[in-house]
């Protein structure tokens, strides 16, 4: 393995962060079973929706019968991929801002947006559209990521996941991608494997 | 980045998983929030231990005002390692057994020992003692990781644990390593970035 740096590009899970659209049980809960004030010992336990903080969806999430954690190949999110500096689009990602993009077949793309400088907005944050959900199908692309704590907001019927999980392309909600350049890295984002789950939480890194 | 093989080292959690001395209270529990008998999407939450199957140990959990999850500086965890067999030993890992390795300053370790071929049993599962822990401490590893649901069982005073943590040294919990053979690989073992926790799930995975 040869690189320089390590970037983390996962939020850290607290109690007070942003969550999709601010509602509060998509907050976590952080449960202190064991401290010393009682014993030697110091132990937790956490309580999480799965789609809290940084974490990847398989298609259950989305679609009856839809594929979960355990049978995902881990050589999906462990892989190359390029970041797309995609902070002049406003409102959200369509195919025009893409389609002046060098995209390829199998390529895992990290989109960053202006949620990397407003620090992930849980309400009116920039999300990827119809639009550009089947340019990127089109292409059979391995995955896409995105800076918000969705993929889509208020769109109806999910339209932005069912085009993706249609072709069956991994997607990881909730990077922090503001230190990041546009360019190619080394992406590992394996998620906990919770089987038989719609999604799990994963701390992903990008090596350079 | 090349490598040849994935190789997936961490346990699936499930609701029937192996936990620590069969403990009820450390297996998890998944709650489904939503599903398809009621609308059109499916998510689900997770309450868990965060000692529960494969996991990073902080020194929070065994000293007071001990480090935690968010203070690890991840080159820590995503580092060469090396898979040394001690499938030979009963009982325990001692310094006898590991002093006939090539074990260097540095080195991150897992240790392959019979749990691998008895499914990591919760009650007699083979442990790093005293004498293994102070011998990898005075070689100043940088981590260490075993394939049993604990790196110590019924020690007085969790003295495996503070041997280890005096230096610093990173320990792995909850390995699965049937199909690994000893040698050198790269290790990605970063967790879930819980702040404030004393532990937190990892996907733990080796590239060849
Ligand atoms: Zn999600
Ligand atoms: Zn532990």
């Amino acid at each position: 393995m040869n690189y320089t740096r390590i970037y983390d590009i996962s939020m850290p899970i607290t109690l007070d962060m942003p969550v999709y659209k601010g509602k509060p049980e998509k907050k976590p809960s952080i449960i202190v079973e064991s401290d010393y004030s009682t014993g030697n010992f110091y132990e937790s336990r956490i309580s999480m929706n799965l789609h809290t903080g940084t974490h990847l969806d398989r298609t259950l999430h989305m679609v009856k019968d839809g594929n979960t954690i355990e049978n995902l190949s881990l050589d999906r999110v462990i892989t190359p991929c390029k970041v797309l500096d995609l902070t002049t689009a406003i409102e959200c990602i369509s195919k025009s801002n893409l389609m002046k993009k060098d995209i390829q077949e199998g390529d895992f793309l990290l989109l960053k947006t202006r949620n990397s400088f407003e620090d992930i907005l849980e309400e009116n944050f920039i999300y990827l559209d119809k639009s550009g959900a089947e340019y990127l199908a089109s292409k059979k692309i391995k995955g896409v990521g995105i800076d918000a704590l969705g993929i889509e907001r208020s769109q109806p019927n999910h339209e932005t996941h069912l085009q993706l999980m249609k072709e069956d392309i991994q997607i990881l909600e909730g990077l922090r991608l503001q230190d990041i350049e546009e360019g190619e890295y080394f992406l590992f984002a394996a998620p906990i494997n919770i089987a038989g789950a719609e999604a799990a939480p994963v701390r992903a890194v990008l090596l350079q």
